[in-house]
């Protein structure tokens, strides 16, 4: 397998665009802006839905379904929530297709056009709280932990593929509760949920933070989210979490009986991560020779590549591995002992690399006789000799020892590139020579935000939750600003 | 909680509607024909999911995700399919809102129309079968053995929840392989892999067959089916597998080079299970009560309720009970300590009723004292009073118990329920009587088929596949016939 993939350095841009068809990720379809996701790249989003899934359950959510469609007038009763997805939402008029009068083509029918048109879903506040109006009538009906698994739409013009697509898949929690200080810690327990997920399950370091208002969510209150910093430099915005106050309880009537004998409107949060996550993944740990996966995602953990000449060699080959492979399965350890013979293992080599298998190990008559296998690791491209006893904990010890390998190494990127500038020229200096976080004071208010996007093409990532107070002047204005906002181009 | 459902005899699909809904499985939604899966409902889907995703993956699928939009001219090109779908398709025909002149609404953007209509997908095998021809090109790449978890729309007129709504969840296998052999062969195993998924883990008895060619699916050379029985005496389909020839193929123009260099088309099969099944579990197992579970497909297989008048009862009660739930723990029984005290004994064991929990445990302070646990059965409504000691081995032979006696009470009600007749006189009278299957001799005319239909509503459900030949004449024509095939009502 022919890598011929264009380097990072050349034209990143076009490094990913290849990495993910030629790694068998993903391409497009023939439907404007919409993916296929493929066998390979479909089952690294099951890992994370998978654990994703597992701590939605465990922090008390519940997963449910609702409807693709929203009629149109749902959409509209929440004001902001209609302006922020009005111009990309695809629309169904019509229900019924029938064959032409000449009898040559297939057209719609216009004799089924809807009495209202439904939107296809871009985000499902509207049709779950519409719902949720049934669900709640007193506080023992509070909380409503609920997640959901689906496909959404937002008809994008210009689509990549995982990072923004027309249609794409994701989850979605939509709780509802008694009190405003309850919902405000649902929607930061899930911000919390969400970073650890993507530190200690996707080795992707991210920095969590509060949206300035202009970035916020249409119909949030607040806008929690976690941001990660790709290997160009731009940052990536890979979750987030709402607290929706009770714009959606007041725009779809959604009260309840207090403890106390009043009616009050429900507090609301809603969070979300998506298929975008696979672009994070991608552009954190590969590269120039093509995918690298950090072992938790790893549809195959380790690829046994026998070397042999004859078929006899094979068989003895076959019998050593099947001695590790009854290990791995024991311990969960997923692997492919590759012995097509359709395929040279150079070709095999190169082949799993490209796909960021995170171990490869290689066993010929040479290794028989020693006892021992060739161990190679994906992630620094390194290779060791290993004696066959021990290499089963050699290998787990390995696999783990490459989650935080490059764990540590995404994260010193990205601490060495938030740079903290005090002038205007500086942040132009940084984003342009280093790019990456730019840690600077800001006076807080749209405009500026406004007139430095359109200056730089850089906004204001977040406002990270963790900082500490700091007097200080905006970098454009000079205005007083109490502490530094997170500057980066972003994807 | 009070049951208030409708009793099976008085009106059987009135208990149905009333059932889903006061069980917390689903729900009507303000999108007509869509509905809501209810997270009581959507955890059994997930159980069923969990369990067939775990199958197909045994029989060498992967997953994938294909688009959710089907441009109008895919749909066009292979004639029968067309012909089969047109009718109830949602088409997505512009992009875009906008608030109206007046500012007061919000309405579609005629400038926002799209140059080709988009079907949001029934099923998939156009959209799937224009993404095979990029992937084949030779022999080595087949066989494609590729199943995808989805929602599809069928603008169906009249819905029922779960059984037939506009929007549902399903998964569609969808395979190509080189040779007609080989995929027949599939279409086979996911038939096998259907039937054992039914009665092995659902507890549902079903007749493997074929379908006549009326009940083909659309695109099809042969369906396979499994058809399950539901108490009221009427057929459900639960599954199908089709043999798709080189309908698609050709459709498509997918050709791969044969090992002997030869330009072929490629041969298909699709197969698909939905949400459908929800209903075929409801109708086979529940009563006037409410739902019956099989321990299987039960979100909380075992419920603990305290009875106790003062805290301290409570407190030896849950010591007590930890005792057994460490050790449900460890064996993964699921289950529910409801020590709410909103709530009344009385109110909680209605409520698990009505919910279809196994197995529930009460414990009050007389158990204590004797060192029992009353330990009832939902699906006989039977009690009975168990030492602590062995009380969690019991608990688990009584849910492998449980499960294997709900699948023998359904196959005995269905094999009482497949009538041998031999004229059409008999067939009404059954029909009429009786209900269930009837086993008759048809003279393998599509006319016949459709007169015996308009007649009497009752269709083929199916060819059975062990079917003895045995001469015999149609009840209709009195046409030769080489053997029965079964009749019924159906869902």
């Amino acid at each position: 397998m022919s890598k011929n993939i264009t380097k990072r350095e050349e034209d990143y841009s076009k490094w990913y665009n290849e990495l993910v068809v030629k790694a068998d990720l993903a391409e497009n379809s023939g439907v404007r802006g919409c993916m296929v996701i493929k066998p390979y790249g479909y089952a690294i989003w099951e890992k994370m839905q998978a654990e994703m899934d597992k701590r939605f359950k465990e922090t008390g959510h519940q997963n449910a379904y609702f409807p693709l469609f929203i009629p149109k007038s749902y959409f509209s009763k929440e004001a902001s929530h209609v302006d922020g997805f009005a111009k990309e939402c695809a629309v169904v008029t019509h229900y019924r297709l029938k064959t032409s009068e000449d009898g040559k083509t297939i057209e719609v029918d216009p004799d089924a056009k809807l009495e209202e048109e439904l939107i296809v879903r871009p985000t499902s506040e509207t049709i779950i709280w519409d719902t949720y109006r049934k669900w709640i009538e007193s506080y023992r009906d509070l909380p409503i932990l609920v997640n959901q698994w689906a496909n959404v739409v937002r008809w994008e013009m210009r689509t990549r593929l995982f990072l923004r697509t027309a249609e794409f898949l994701w989850q979605e929690g939509h709780t509802a509760h008694a009190t405003k200080d309850e919902a405000i810690a649902e929607a930061e327990q899930m911000l919390e949920v969400y970073a650890d997920f993507a530190e200690n399950f996707m080795a992707i370091p991210v920095v969590k933070g509060f949206k300035t208002e202009t970035e916020r969510f249409a119909g949030a209150n607040e806008t929690y989210c976690i941001e990660a910093l790709m290997q160009d430099g731009k940052a990536l915005q890979a979750g987030t979490s709402h607290f929706l106050g009770q714009n959606f309880a007041k725009a779809f009537d959604v009260k309840f009986t207090s403890q106390e004998g009043k009616q009050e409107y429900v507090w609301a949060t809603s969070w979300g991560t998506s298929t975008r996550l696979m672009g994070a993944l991608i552009m954190t740990h590969s590269d120039d020779n093509g995918l690298v996966l950090p072992p938790n995602l790893a549809p195959i953990q380790v690829v046994i590549v026998p070397i042999h000449k004859t078929d006899e060699q094979l068989e003895t080959i076959r019998a050593e591995v099947k001695k590790i492979t009854d290990s791995f399965k024991k311990l969960n350890i997923s692997f492919k002992f590759d012995d097509r013979t359709t395929f040279k293992p150079g070709w095999k080599f190169n082949e799993y690399e490209l796909k960021g298998v995170p171990v490869r190990v290689a066993v010929g008559p040479k290794d028989l006789e020693n006892g021992t296998f060739e161990v190679a690791r994906r992630d620094t491209l390194t290779k060791e000799v290993v004696s066959k006893d021990g290499i089963v904990e050699y290998i787990q010890d390995l696999l783990e020892e490459i989650q935080s390998s490059l764990f540590n190494k995404a994260l010193k990127y990205r601490d060495e590139h938030i740079t903290e500038v005090n002038s205007f020229e500086e942040f132009k200096d940084v984003l342009e020579n280093k790019a990456g976080f730019i840690s600077a004071h800001w006076d807080g208010t749209a405009e500026t935000e406004e007139k430095i996007k359109d200056l730089t093409k850089a906004t204001i990532r977040c406002i990270p939750i963790d900082r500490k107070e700091e007097e200080g002047v905006c970098v454009l204005t000079g205005q007083p600003s109490k502490g530094r906002v997170l500057f980066a181009k972003a994807y």
